[in-house]
């Protein structure tokens, strides 16, 4: 395979030889204005689907461009079927998440309101831009999809049962089990607010015949934290580490 | 014991019945100006040594104030003795891996200096406040210290045999072996800068009897989500999880 370019960029085209990618006037800027690339210099494309393709810059101006794609650099490698669901918390705290999620291997992002979630406002764009710009940084081909906020009760009455979910509860104490499951089984993890889950939450969790209680040790995690070690735990276990 | 209050400050003074703390002029200001606390309201108290004390307010000025100790709410817990060594980053980025070093249970940071490390100013004195911090907020009762910077290849020179190294490579792929050791030994995480180790520095930590590697996973972490990641397979496998 071709070598691996060191700028990234996410496209929404698809991505074969000769396949030429335009610019507008955003990535043109970016490209040529801030990372200063010309004619002949090299790009990393990825869509999502395709893989990593390496590119060509063949058109360079103020506000467009075009790319020329040379040769598949490397495979597509999509994450595990794991989501992450969180309760929303102050901007910079959910932008790290969205992000953290992207570097661990989620497939899907899930904003979820519980009653002791604070902030309700979510921009799901703003998300999802956030995900294409960690999948750029972190060398992924995979970008995952940020959903609509749901409210968690919603979410848990049409629950699919041959999803499990993964709880990570900071009432809880000692030691985990080992994670285990069938290989490939679809999951999601569940990472409450600030204030914790609700006694009602709570107890509808662990009623859930899908849903397995994880501890994140005996000190209290801030919400992005308790995200990471738990993507940590989930992927050592049952992914793609 | 005493119910634990909410707020919590962290000071240096020994903590026992009827104790008095005097406040200068900061923590005066956060508490009573801020925090809107009075004579009579509980504050949580921990000094690193002996557990948390639940103490009442018994004088608030403008300037000053003093707490009393009632009791103790929480008993001391120390860390394992983990080290987290990291390449110091952007200064928002170095920020974090402190915080999140606090959070997981790190008895002790080390920034660490390698070739390919970009920033070399690293100010202990903001990420020692930066720890206290943490540990305020995540409830702990124990502060790791921030050492003094220093050189990979001296800290390796001098490097007590005794102490097994995790050593987080980005290079490697593929599954590691279960992390494994006595109970109670002593560790150090090593995370590298964004560039990665060098070639020199990537062979003598292959070469050291006392050094595991360890992969992160398939893509590729930033350093402040490897270091929430590598904590977290060590304390799930041999610390205090």
């Amino acid at each position: 395979m071709i070598e691996r370019a060191k700028i990234r960029l996410f496209v929404d085209e698809s991505l074969r030889e000769g396949q030429t990618i335009p610019l507008e006037r955003d990535k043109a800027h970016y490209l040529f204005g801030v990372m200063r690339q010309a004619v002949g210099d090299r790009v990393a494309l990825f869509n999502g689907r395709d893989g990593e393709w390496t590119a060509e810059v063949t058109l360079a101006g103020k506000r467009n461009g075009v790319l020329t794609c040379l040769g598949q650099a490397a495979p597509q490698l999509d994450p595990p079927d794991l989501w992450l669901m969180f309760a929303p918390i102050k901007k910079a705290r959910t932008d790290f998440i969205v992000e953290k999620a992207a570097e661990m291997g989620a497939s899907r992002i899930v904003p979820v309101l519980t009653e002791f979630t604070n902030s309700e406002r979510v921009r799901v764009d703003r998300l999802q831009a956030h995900a294409v710009e960690a999948a750029e940084q972190c060398g992924g081909t995979f970008v995952p999809e940020v959903a609509e906020p749901e409210k968690l009760d919603r979410l848990l009455d049409g629950w699919d049962g041959a999803r499990r979910l993964m709880f990570c509860d900071e009432a809880l104490a000692g030691e985990n089990k080992p994670l285990s499951g069938a290989a490939g089984a679809p999951w999601a993890i569940l990472i409450g607010p600030e204030g914790g889950f609700s006694d009602a939450e709570r107890k509808r969790l662990h009623g859930m015949e899908s849903a397995v209680s994880v501890s994140l040790g005996p000190r209290i995690l801030r919400a992005d934290t308790a995200a990471v070690a738990a993507m940590t735990l989930w992927q050592s276990a049952l992914g793609d580490w």
